[in-house]
Formats: C-alpha cells, structure tokens, sequence
C-alpha cells in the first residue's frame, strides 16, 4: 500500500511530527521534515506531499503570525485539527547528571516555556531552531555539561537520557495544530469553520461584519488580528466559527462578508480538534 | 527645576527611549533604563520613576503579548501614545566598510524586520536582547566585521559608523508605543481608550460584549485576543474604542461589560498618538 506524504515543520521528533502521528493514527503515513513552515506549504502547493501539520497556536504564547499569513497568502485549506499536551523534558547523553548540567539549548518558545526551571537551575541558555534539532544537536557532542528541551519522541529518537520532566513553568500548555491540503475537503462532520478577511477604511467597519454572524445565531471561536505588512495599522482577520460552509446560514455568512470586505477567504470547514497526549 | 524621570526598556539608544524623547518633547524628563518590560512597570509602581514608554505593537509583527499582559496584570494606567517610524541602520566601528562585514547582532525583532538585508549581503546573525544593547557591544569590540542592527541615536551614542540606512524588508515599520503611569490621568482630548475584558464560558459570549459597543455606537478601533496563562482556549480580550470614559456612552459601555464579563479593566483613555520620526 502507498503511503501517504504527510510534511511536518522540524526535525524529526518535534512536537509536529507527533501531532501528526496522533492525528493520522491509524493510517498508513511517511512523515516529511521541512526546515520552515514556509516549506510545509510550498511542498503542498508543489505536491511533493498530501498534506501537512502545522502549530497554529499555543496556550501559553498565543497564535503564531507566520502560520495565519501563510494560511491567507498560499493555495491551501485546513482539513482537520488536533491539540496537543505540550511536556518538556530536560535530555542529556546517556552519563550526564542534572546537576551537572550547565548550558540548555530549545527552540525560543520551549525556552521561554521553562523559564522558571531555567531560572532556579541557574542554566546558560541557547537557541535553537528546532527543539528536536536542540536534542540531536546534544546528541551529537559528548559533553555531560549540556542539555536539551524536548519531547519524549526526541528523546527516543535520539537516544537521550531523560534528566526531569514536565520542566515547563505552567502544567496547562497545549498547542493547536491545523491539517493543511491544498484542496478543501469537508467532511460531514465538520464543525467548525475559519475565514480570513479585511475591512474598508470605515469607522464601524469591524462591527458591521461581525454582525454578519450575529443576525445568524452563528457562535465566534476566536478572533485574531493580523496586521497587513505594507498598510500600517490595517489589520487581517481571522475568525473561528462554529458549523462548516455546508450548512445554509453559514453559507449565506460567506457571501454576506464578501459583499462587506475587499478580501475574504473561507481556510477551512473541519472537525474540531480533540485533546492528544 | 526638578527632572520628571521615565522609565523606558533597553539600553540608552532604543527606540523606546527616542519615542519618550518625542513624547515630552519640551519637558525636562530623566530618561532611565530598566533591562526587561516587567521592570518598567514595577519601577512605576515602586514610585522610582513617574512614567514609562513601552512599546504595545509593530506594523510587522503585530502586538507585543508581555505588555498586553503587564498592563492587565500590574496596577499601571496608559495616559498616552505615540507611533514612531523605526528606520533600521547597519552600524560598525570607524573604519568598518559594509562589503567587510561577516556578523550582525540585534534584537531577534529588528533582524526579522531585516531578513532579506541579511540573506542578500549573506551575514550570520546574532540574537541580542536590546538593538541598542548589540550597538554598545559592537562598540566595545575592535572588530570591522561585525556589525549591529539599531536606530540613529544609537549610532550617536555609541560612536558607531552608519555603513547602510534603512535596511528593513519592509519600508511601512512603525512601533506604537504607550505611555504608562500609576495613575489614570485623562485630559479633556483624549479622544481614544483602551478596556480589557474576559468573557464567561458562554455560546455567543463574544458577539454580546462586542455588542455593548454597537448599540451605543461607539467605533470600535481594534481586537486583541490574549491566551489566559492557565485557562487552555481562554482568551482576554483587549479593545481599542472611540471616545473617552468620561463621555457618557463610553461610561455606560463599561458599566454594561461589567454586568457580563467575569474580569473588566479599563486600561485607559488617553489621546491617539501622532506619528513621530
């Protein structure tokens, strides 16, 4: 049977590839690293792979803007969601001691997450792209005096030596990943939907479009504003809502926005995401 | 003449520390420097300085989430604003020439703003906490190929040589800035406010708040989402509106959101900054 190319953002073992794992459980997939999130999209568009899993937002440091623009500027639809318990561990060679550990390297937000154990070990910390890419680099060098944040699958993946786990400064951290394709698929069961849209220069501008859900009893998830590069002070929005583009109010929403906004585009109608550990 | 003190974030030389100086423009003002935003506010809490500039948003990378949360968080009041446009300037030693530079040092913000500068002149980067910061290191180093990512007054201050101007990817780079203090001091001008809320766990919580704005009219300018730290897919919302708290429709909106929301702060009314460069 083929396997199907799914792209993921990291080294092997970030917390992506696992995302993916989760959410393509039984299926039969071949997971494909790519340097940046730009990469995971222009592989869809390229059709190098089926599909991709990408972090859209965390609990602890909110949405990621890079995600939302490339989700309104590239060819490519959310197809599905999954949440993910975010648990850093602390990950040295096979021999090294935490309380010989000097120096830790993570990604910026993994860092930024730990940084009360960062703080009260007293550690030097470096960035790395990539959390996985931080445990391989570890991996790589044999100095007992160094460290990594990870996951468990980095962990296994490059052989490391858990130090301590749960490092990270608030138990209640989870990131939000998006399924990405580049045709929109909307399955029955989709129960949530997002679009992308801008605003006249107008006074009450915001409003007017919001009521376009609210004479339709149809309920905001979210709301996120993006700012438009290139137009100081406009900004993009990116709205959650439940139902999926299918159903007839939701559908009448759409085409009520396209006649209020120079720019609408529907990202995804998809079931919302359940909670993985 | 006694000074008026002003706290700002960075070294002497950051952006924060120019759009104070446009802010008081003719007033005597000491400016002191605090090494992290947190330090701002509790330096105006512990009456060490009367006010403090930070900045709240940029016209690429959008709002600055750790002051989002200090201004809800710390008992701080913004009583002003001022927009700057950020022009970044590549600074070496006296002596250096551009074609000679192999490293850069900046704030990972600022060499965002400047990846295509970076990439195209093939520079290694290097993150430092403070564009002002990486200019009085670059200083202190006798060496022509490094170089810091910074404005104009830290090229003054620190002796620095202006090898290139405006390197930014993107022409449109402003900051906006507020200005913070222990009081809410709202002068008969202010013409624009600002209210943080969160929302009961309700279908159709956010469209009845955002409600309380368009029954009375009351332009809302702009909609910030900020994850509750601890509440997983709970978010605070901070609003920009027309008018001030002392007009009576906006008094009446903030008595109103206080009947519907579990949290209200009103973070301030204050006048809307002009754009300074």
């Amino acid at each position: 049977m083929k396997k199907i190319k799914i792209g993921f953002q990291g080294e092997k073992g970030a917390y992506s590839e696992l995302a993916a794992k989760r959410f393509f459980s039984s299926r039969n997939i071949e997971l494909i690293p790519y340097k940046t999130f730009a990469d995971v999209f222009h592989a869809i568009a390229k059709k190098k792979v089926e599909a991709g899993v990408v972090p859209v937002e965390n609990t602890l440091n909110g949405g990621i803007r890079e995600v939302f623009n490339l989700l309104d500027e590239q060819s490519v639809f959310v197809i599905g969601e999954i949440k993910l318990r975010i648990s850093h561990m602390l990950l040295g060679i096979r021999g090294a001691k935490l309380s010989g550990i000097r120096k830790v390297y993570s990604h910026p937000q993994a860092l930024l997450q730990c940084r009360k154990f960062i703080r009260s070990a007293k550690l030097v910390q470096a960035e790395y792209y990539d959390t996985a890419g931080a445990a391989k680099f570890v991996a790589s060098q044999s100095d007992p005096s160094i460290a990594a944040i990870a996951g468990q699958s980095a962990a296994e993946d490059y052989g490391l030596a858990v130090l301590k786990k749960n490092i990270e400064s608030d138990g209640k951290n989870f990131t939000r990943f998006l399924v990405i394709s580049r045709e929109s698929v909307i399955s029955g069961d989709a129960d949530k939907s997002t679009v992308v849209f801008s605003l006249r220069n107008q006074p009450g501008a915001l409003q007017r479009v919001l009521s376009v859900f609210a004479i339709r009893d149809i309920d905001l998830l979210s709301i996120d504003s993006i700012p438009i590069i290139g137009k100081p002070w406009e900004y993009k929005f990116f709205v959650d809502f439940r139902g999926n583009i299918f159903q007839e109010p939701q559908a009448k929403t759409i085409e009520h926005l396209r006649e209020l906004c120079p720019h609408v585009k529907v990202v995804g109608s998809y079931k919302e995401g359940r909670t993985a550990f």
